[in-house]
């Protein structure tokens, strides 16, 4: 049986990348909405101002944070109850700039008169944000208060770290189909030229999304450079 | 440090289900696209038709193929050897029948004069495509011809899932993509009501892609119930 050990593949230069892929998408979303979509505003009578703040909050809270929320899980230094409370409280401002974000959607909606949750942008994310919700809500209970016996937190663990990197990749997912519903719609009133400056930064924004998910979910894979993990962490997999 | 053993867990159940739910993604894009959208042909004055054979191909070949060729490998019986080679011709199929998709859209967007390459959809969907394309290359001289030496094979092997989950993670978000884009721009034309059968129908189809796609990872990570894999397999992670 071959042995492969994640310990020889260090998670810190991959968490580097993290940090520099997020702030990217962070940075690529901002000057969509700002730049070339007019700004943010939550009381305003130019609606689209409303509309804008959720592309934002769902990068810059959800998966933003989200990410980080993983890998300083996995790489920081600092005792357990520290990483926990640090991973469980990124994840809660993750998850509340998600139900902000959609708020504003909503609200958009609500003030053109346009219906909700139609599309399969809407379904994939509502989907996403229920079970991210849940997924926080029994992390933060199993891991951390009132937190269950060590032989409940070992059973559980594993599916916390499946599932969550399975919630995760939806929310990259749901992200994309989002990216791609807007620019569809704003293309097809020909507010947006297929080949213009801002569809490519579109475009860009959705590659470096894709980007980001990888690096997070290897690095969930990788080993912790903390001495809580220890080096002959192995994967055990079939000989070839 | 808690060692949770897949083995526990058998694989056999999630692979029936990937079987049930890969049919159900196959009836639904048939469904759309021969009941909702005309129908499928490749010579034709209507390219609506053209058109058509891109979904199904995509999920018919692309997805529902690479989904059994991943849980033929990890839950069917018989040689290695004999998992190897219909692993690797079950992806061949799949990835040749993801390229004649393509052809259709770029045979479509040729005859009504639609420019190519502008979405994301067609971004993520063409780097999936390549990299499935130097995956299944990679996975075809390491493991089966010439064939690598043991150790290059042992080194090689967790790479190969890794990064092939990463390559069929990425061929499901092209397609929820793929999904809300063509949904969009029918909508946006009018072509399509917003809560009708067909868009109802639609959305299902990405929640049952996503679903599919939840089965094939986590039937990844389970014990195999072939003599080949030992039952303590299992993944090694900090203690909770």
């Amino acid at each position: 049986m071959a042995r492969w050990n994640w310990g020889r593949v260090s998670v810190l230069p991959f968490t580097i990348l993290v940090h520099l892929v997020g702030i990217l998408c962070v940075a690529l979303v901002l000057v969509w909405m700002i730049h070339f979509r007019g700004g943010l505003a939550w009381s305003t009578s130019n609606q689209i101002l409303i509309f804008n703040i959720h592309p934002v909050l769902m990068i810059v809270c959800f998966i933003f944070l989200s990410s980080e929320a993983i890998v300083h899980f996995k790489s920081a230094p600092g005792s357990k109850f520290y990483k926990k409370t640090i991973h469980s409280a990124l994840n809660a401002i993750a998850l509340t700039g998600a139900i902000v974000g959609v708020a504003a959607v909503f609200k958009f909606h609500k003030e053109l008169g346009i219906a909700n949750l139609y599309s399969l942008h809407a379904w994939l994310g509502m989907l996403t944000i229920i079970l991210f919700g849940l997924q926080w809500m029994s992390g933060f209970l199993v891991f951390l208060f009132p937190r269950g016996a060590k032989k409940t937190r070992g059973r559980v663990l594993p599916w916390h770290v499946f599932v969550g990197l399975l919630v995760y990749i939806a929310a990259i997912s749901s992200a994309e189909s989002g990216i791609v519903e807007l620019v569809a719609l704003l293309q097809g009133r020909n507010a947006m030229g297929k080949f213009s400056p801002e569809a490519r930064l579109a475009n860009c924004l959705g590659l470096s999304l894709l980007l980001l998910g990888a690096l997070v979910v290897l690095s969930s894979v990788l080993s912790s450079p903390s001495p809580a993990t220890k080096p002959e962490d192995a994967i055990a997999i079939p000989s070839p």
